[in-house]
């Protein structure tokens, strides 16, 4: 532990930080905010947003920031939490294994509305930082904090969303360390939420956050510089202070967590905890032309506790199938791209909801995960009994997407032309690569 | 347990309410209201305000619910946040022993802002379920959760909030169950905040969370229906789920707990675990002369665990002198008037932190509270040691104002009337008396 308390290190950690001189972890940050738009764009017509918009048409507002997709623009605090939303409304935005959580999906939008002092690099650089503080929260509340049933995305991001604005805003020690403590006192989040429009709007909700807690230390308003620190702070409350203090500030940006273990970028549009049986049912489909026809029922093995996120056995809607392993093997087996189309609010045809009675989930602790495993540990195995009697299975430790099996920056722009029109696409491509982020945001409307 | 989950049967009691007829309990929240008012007022020049007032100018918004005592209009949701500060900022306002917090700085703002179907007795129906809901919330969440180092009136204050206004906007079953669910899961607060302008803001900030989570309900926004239910949900997560089970919804309304234990109205503005030892200490300055200049030193002794609400031993400023039972002794010492001007940013004088210096805690655990003690099992005994050699204490287990000790409805109007300029206390009294809400609104700007 460093003899500075937890708060006052981290503040200075962030402020001190220079990651626009590491080219590697700029690049990462580049293909990031391309991921975090295609993202956002193949949610734009969710219903939700509708909903949201509506909601803050009636509080009024300045109209200062754009709202992604929807051709208007929102007073700050709002954008930030409608753009979170919007984001995270399909669950097709980049995880991080340190967080547990979606990390692009609340410190974006908490950027996008901050008053940054550059549109340039150094939002870019602000970007890595808040990716860094995240993931580093993540490692330090320990495992037990998402198990109790805390949703990460919610609990630590608004800390992240703070350090991020802070550092573009380049608040001082005392205004960081402040700002630290309004976020950590907001950080909220359930997983109960999980399959609901609730969950996205947990990203919105903690970018909203992070960034009042920079606008509240900006206005000199008054607030514990501790926060973070003893039995009764942040950690000591939500997770675990001794392994914080071990891990929250060691080797700070060394790589930066940005490029190590790095963001993943989905394929998919659900929950990345099934995203190994998607890829390997997938495989079965194609090279062994397993389907629904010639499929008995289904086995999919996980180590003990592999599917906690997929909170969804029997999901009546698309929107619950994103945290459904069942509902994705029986998509594929259905011969079914697994795109946007299927994972919206439309109820699950009952022909699939009969396959879906033939999948079991099974663990096994026996099994040990592939060293180069994402997350640490995970893998999914898709067993299938075919009724003539040959059974058939693929396992995947890495799945498609995630580091070490990554996408490369040609398939994420790939990912930015299918969801986004192809004019905007190329101006935000152009935009991202030059680091300006006021065209960015010019064309994000 | 009631064989409905907590969630469902919460809102089925909330819905099903019918406190307008119940006569104690409607008398009680016109106290409550006019002591919101003074608390309110009484705050209404604190240097936050000004802060938070240009932070929601930069959001803009539209002019529609009264900001207290400001002259001024904002839009219902910055409005909730920012009047639920004002109420706060002085800590003067009522607290309940079953929350460990405060329920009106919370519940009053969020109705003030809510799209009520009537400005009548049913909001003041509505105020009365909502401290039945923050009060069964304070008893079923447990004591370990404020020791913790949770802050009940942010953890409490949210779903509280949102089954009040539920009430008043009289949501259907779904949608309150799922307004509570969405308050939960913004339930936040920590005490570390205690002694800086943001704990006051906590109030705020569940104020706003519970009329948020009302606007998503009615707006048919998806989320959880059984958020309160389950190892995962609030109770499990923030409390003790068993205890949950076996109190939240034992003997409704029966009696109201806005009548029984009931609200405790102050007559010091700061934190009611020090007001025992205010009214002793003031005993023994009228009866026994007792002074600074004639007093080597003071004991002030608690049960154990009496004084975790008195984070300040050392305080520097008034407002940090709110939390500290060593200051508030020492300015009765000091022969001054224990008013909301000794309790603001500005510095203590080192003549009274010289007394400070002479002033000890004593943890007695032998030491029987009264049966009547408020809040239960809490007492403080102030000791002087003169320099003639004489030894003299008083004792307290029921400060004035609390319940058993309470106010009258004329020192409450005499309390307003010391806070409000005359003609606006005048109107704001006869609109109490008529449940005029509408007029009270249009009176307490």
């Amino acid at each position: 532990m460093s003899r500075q308390g937890l708060t006052a290190g981290l503040a200075e950690a962030v402020r001190t930080s220079q990651p626009e001189r590491a080219i590697a972890a700029m690049r990462e940050a580049k293909k990031g905010l391309l991921d975090f738009t295609a993202a956002s764009f193949a949610g734009r017509e969710d219903k939700g947003i509708q909903k949201l918009l509506r909601l803050i048409e009636d509080e009024g507002g300045a109209s200062l920031v754009p709202i992604i997709g929807q051709g208007k623009k929102a007073a700050p605090l709002q954008s930030a939490m409608l753009n979170g939303f919007i984001a995270h409304a399909l669950d097709f935005d980049d995880v991080h294994s340190d967080v547990r959580g979606h990390p692009s999906a609340v410190i974006v939008p908490a950027l996008m509305a901050s008053a940054a002092r550059g549109y340039d690099e150094r939002l870019l650089g602000a970007y890595i930082v808040g990716v860094e503080v995240m993931a580093r929260l993540g490692e330090s509340i320990g495992g037990r904090h998402y198990e109790k049933g805390w949703h990460n995305t919610g609990t630590l991001g608004a800390i992240a969303a703070a350090c991020a604005a802070g550092y573009a805003e380049e608040l001082t020690q005392e205004e960081l360390e402040k700002a630290i403590g309004f976020a950590a006192t907001q950080s909220a989040g359930m997983r109960v939420q999980f399959g609901t429009e609730m969950k996205p709007l947990h990203a919105g909700l903690a970018a909203q956050a992070g960034l009042l807690a920079v606008k509240l230390a900006h206005s000199e308003f008054g607030g514990s510089r501790t926060a973070l620190d003893g039995d009764t702070g942040f950690f000591g409350l939500y997770g675990d202070l001794e392994k914080a203090q071990n891990t929250l500030l060691n080797r700070w940006g060394a790589p930066w967590r940005i490029v190590k273990p790095g963001l993943w970028f989905k394929i998919y549009p659900f929950c990345s905890a099934a995203h190994h049986a998607a890829d390997a049912v997938r495989k079965l489909v194609s090279e062994e032309a397993i389907s629904a026809a010639n499929t008995e029922r289904i086995e999919v093995i996980f180590p003990p506790g592999g599917d906690a996120a997929l909170t969804e056995r029997s999901p009546k809607t698309g929107e619950e199938g994103r945290f459904s392993v069942e509902y994705v093997i029986a998509l594929a087996l259905h011969g079914h791209e697994l795109n946007a189309e299927h994972f919206n609010s439309q109820p699950i045809p009952s022909v699939i909801q009969t396959t879906i009675g033939h999948i079991q989930r099974v663990y096994d602790n026996a099994i040990q995960a592939a060293p180069h495993a994402v997350p640490k540990g995970r893998f999914t195995i898709v067993r299938a009994y075919l009724s003539d009697g040959r059974i058939c299975e693929a396992r995947v430790d890495c799945p498609k997407g995630a580091p070490g099996n990554e996408l490369s920056e040609e398939d994420i722009k790939e990912k930015l032309t299918l969801t986004v029109p192809h004019e905007k696409a190329r101006h935000i491509i152009t935009a991202v690569e030059k680091a300006d982020i006021k065209e960015f945001l010019a064309h994000i409307g």
